[in-house]
């Protein structure tokens, strides 16, 4: 049965069944797949109280368990956010399909023709926190790659994410997807973490959706591949030739426009010789927003009522209104403070400089380098993914936003007319 | 230092080293690297008696530790195969640099330009043992692809990779290659083993090339990201509509050309239809090439001299003359068989049929599928890949050989003119 609350003894059962289910779904047309994620969002919408009845549920226990405000707003589910979540299916299901994509190909010397196609990765299991919208979006991501997916979230949520699952796998079905590719794992103990992080040959991949604890915890115990959706210590660095009303607004964008992300920006690096042009204004204008300013030396002398930055303030994801803010004198210079400080995240330059521009995109060595705009475009979304799991910082198989072509591996097809090999 | 014997204290040192020269080899360019990877070929020739005097140790010590006749012929060193190791260096050398490729690109809707661009994946470790050539081969791939490289061979050979190492790395340094891009990491012991397999942040890949106890050994102490080269346990499957002859050149070739290797066929699976105007002419074939048969029932019904298959035969990798055959009744049951027992590596269809044809090729979960055509082709070589560090049968990053492109990550580079997130 898909789509329904596991006991913990069945994790290795329902993987199971969604290792046999994921074999069917690699061979699933993409006409197929695309009414399936189709008819879960009408489904979503079709049976709104239920899912309101669930989510009450949820916050009524929140309340009870003193949940803060913040997580309560994450936990909460109204007409507008069910909506929303199938929407989000909806875009899902019109992205193009990957499985299929020939990614490369060609005729050998001997004959042979061989193309390289993107297929399904098998099982992905996303273990996620609070919002129970990523029940829906993380389910759509991998159906719409052609890959089964277990599903855990958190026990704040159980019984939102359980009726979210539930509609979703039983429309994923009556759309034709075979049993078995959507499911749930329940039990909020880390025993059922471990035993899904360690079903080798079954789950193809584990993707946690989640805060530092979570990571740690699946890293320690891990025996199947993880991709980790990524923290972000991010930097905009204002070179000497920057356009510094351009500037300002770049800091401002990927420090205030969303502070609690992995691609807000952290720290701010100013080129010595516009640190006096800029920092005045840009300084104002952050904690007009209400940003609270760490700086070095160099900058508490433009501006001594500048908090003194500590060591560790450079290698901070604050995400929150916090900027740690330090004086370079070259773009070598902020190159190595990223690379030294950096989570390989997302950098910004600002500059009208070739050679700055050039060398800070070929020396920095992170996911996603950009010269004047704001590091809040890595997204999935924005890059024209249509939606992603996360981003990744790690540098084998995804860097960068996690979509659906980061959700499947690759296959030689080699077509010939009797080759042996000599 | 490059190049030189370390103490077991000094890996995590190496590494460092490694890791900083990496930076600056990201930024070589391709007319330097090329010149390195000659510069190492021709020293390699220039310096052949030092080469063959520390192979004489290595091999002295070898016959004293009572080596097998087959570790000594993998171990030894002459003229001939020291010339074989510098062309291979050469060929690596010829061939496209993966660094800077353009993988995917465009103009997103605001007006921002990105491009994916290949960019070396930074540290790699290649652990690995007896054959000394693997210390040049895999230098070369690694310093190809603007990784600097730690090399940890077997105590068996520690002479002479010793030696190879150092005129390596001291021809790499003189063609301009920043010094720590190649090192030799000494020490037999598990523990230097399980320090660099848990160098997280500063070792970004390790990849064991040998047998299934270095994996093991790796798999569990590992935490940086590891590639295994595989075990393959590789079909040959002989259609109804197949021409006979071609099928038994193809598992002939497959089975017999070279069977120590991981691309060599362990199964072959006849249709019914076929079975006995194939398996006769097919059988006698294999056994006149030395071949040990073991078959099912329905193959022993038609040649009874066949030893009878244990269900652990299915399974094995036999990396030697012996060939389980077993008969099926349809494609879909060949294609069962092989998703139950084989390794995910290489298979290979003989058909006339572009039904079943297709059906293999879609229906199977491995990296590599043939129609009409030997396993024998899954090979970077072959592929056109020049050389490859082994082949994989993970489904995350790199499947099938795993060339220069396949030791790379990639990077967003986004180039805009002042776009904020709304």
């Amino acid at each position: 049965m898909a789509a329904t609350i596991a006991q913990p003894s069945s994790v290795t059962s329902l993987a199971l069944a969604a290792k046999s289910a994921a074999r069917r779904l690699a061979a699933v047309d993409s006409a197929t797949k695309h009414a399936a994620l189709l008819a879960i969002a009408d489904a979503l919408e079709a049976r709104l109280p239920e899912i309101l009845a669930a989510n009450a549920h949820d916050l009524e226990a929140g309340r009870a368990a003193g949940l803060s405000t913040a997580l309560m707003d994450r936990l909460a589910l109204d007409e507008a956010r069910v909506r929303g979540i199938a929407d989000g299916a909806r875009a899902i299901a019109a992205l193009p399909d990957p499985v299929g994509e020939v990614v490369d190909g060609g005729r050998l010397a001997n004959g042979l023709d061989f193309r390289k196609v993107r297929v399904p990765l098998g099982v992905i299991a996303v273990v996620y926190e609070a919002r129970p919208n990523v029940t829906i979006d993380a389910a759509a991501l991998c159906l719409k790659s052609g890959n089964a997916v277990l599903l855990r979230g958190s026990s704040s949520a159980a019984h939102s994410n359980e009726v979210l699952a539930r509609i979703a796998g039983e429309a994923a079905i009556g759309a034709g997807l075979p049993d078995g590719a959507l499911a749930l794992v329940a039990g909020g103990g880390r025993e059922e973490l471990t035993e899904l992080a360690q079903l080798e040959g079954i789950v193809d991949l584990i993707i946690p959706r989640g805060g530092e604890g979570l990571k740690k915890a699946i890293s320690a115990v891990a025996r199947v591949p993880v991709i980790y959706a990524a923290a972000g210590n991010c930097h905009v660095y204002v070179d000497a030739t920057a356009d510094l009303e351009m500037a300002t607004r770049i800091i401002l964008n990927a420090k205030v426009q969303r502070p609690g992300v992995c691609n807000a920006a952290e720290t701010l690096l100013v080129h010595s010789s516009v640190a006096l042009a800029f920092l005045p204004t840009a300084l104002a204008a952050l904690r007009e927003r209400g940003v609270e300013l760490r700086g070095d030396g160099r900058v508490r002398s433009v501006d001594p009522s500048v908090t003194e930055a500590v060591e560790s303030d450079w290698a901070e994801e604050f995400l929150a209104l916090i900027l740690a803010v330090r004086v370079v004198d070259s773009v070598e210079e902020a190159i190595d403070h990223v690379n030294q400080y950096g989570s390989g995240h997302s950098e910004a330059i600002v500059t009208n400089d070739r050679s700055s521009a050039r060398a800070f995109q070929l020396g920095i060595d992170s996911a996603c380098i950009y010269v004047n705009a704001s590091t809040r475009f890595t997204d999935g979304g924005e890059f024209g993914m249509g939606a992603e799991i996360g981003n990744s910082t790690q540098k084998l198989h995804a860097r960068g936003p996690i979509g659906v072509r980061e959700l499947c591996s690759t296959r030689y097809l080699v077509d010939g007319d009797g080759q042996i090999r000599g």
